[in-house]
């Protein structure tokens, strides 16, 4: 399945503030965000490249991109891929998809699939040997759809 | 447990090329890699900085670090712990321990431990709302002893 027509995907921009922070909530805390740090970190992430010596294409670091219904600008979904550059698999390059959501107006119709195997696209355009997320058990189901299989435990520490 | 006295704790530095490359060979493939790459990888490691606007202490993104045995300094286990900027937890900050191995000759001193214990601290020094890793199940108990908890799955794709 392509984009539907009435959709496009573009890095994340200043003007989505409200709309993906808005968009972020279906999954966890968001808080209070002024614009203009989100503006500050948006500069930061499309300045942050990955150390690459033998490449000429630019490694962008943070890919944060949005899914957008044209016909009213509305985000309907948002997602990121870090790309980590590592010292095994001959300083090799890990990408971590981070921070999926849909917005619930837009679930339901494959747009969640159609945002990863964009994310995915990225990374394996970096180069990436091996790309990862963590997710709940009940998302595994739909990331196997995506072309994912299980790696591992996530753990965490929380102060 | 703190540190036995006979051990260090630094960043890498190039000259641990050779026994950071194999002490990470007991994790997975590392390969062929070129001393000038390792070191071009280490200058990007120590000048890559995480956006905060709010803090005037530097937050390095990358924190590779070695613990180093001072009788005949050998490496005795190597970790790194990436930190990351989001834009959720109103724009938090999460750290990710990447890579974690302890050379054969050092393992069963609880040397691992404390090389986590280290990690951790790194990250909540710097302000992490959490610090995630993924690991094999077999080693989920040796993570609970470390404070961290089952979070969720982690999903791979390889090209």
């Amino acid at each position: 399945m392509s984009l539907p027509d009435n959709f496009y995907i573009r890095r994340v921009e200043e003007r989505d503030f409200e709309q993906v922070t808005e968009t972020l909530k279906v999954l966890t805390t968001v808080g209070t965000i002024a614009r203009a740090s989100f503006s500050k970190l948006l500069k930061y992430w499309n300045e942050a490249t990955v150390w690459d010596e033998n490449n000429d294409k630019q490694i962008m670091q943070y890919n944060p991109i949005v899914i957008v219904d044209r016909r009213t600008e509305s985000i309907a979904a948002t997602g990121n891929i870090l790309i980590e550059r590592k010292i095994i698999h001959e300083l090799g390059l890990c990408g971590h998809i981070e921070d999926i959501a849909v917005n619930s107006k837009y679930q339901g119709q494959g747009l969640g699939k159609l945002l990863i195997d964009q994310l995915v696209a990225i990374g394996f355009g970096y180069g990436c040997y091996k790309i990862i997320l963590d997710c709940d058990e009940k998302n595994v189901k739909f990331y196997k759809k995506c072309g994912f299989g299980n790696a591992g435990v996530e753990m965490q520490i929380r102060k």
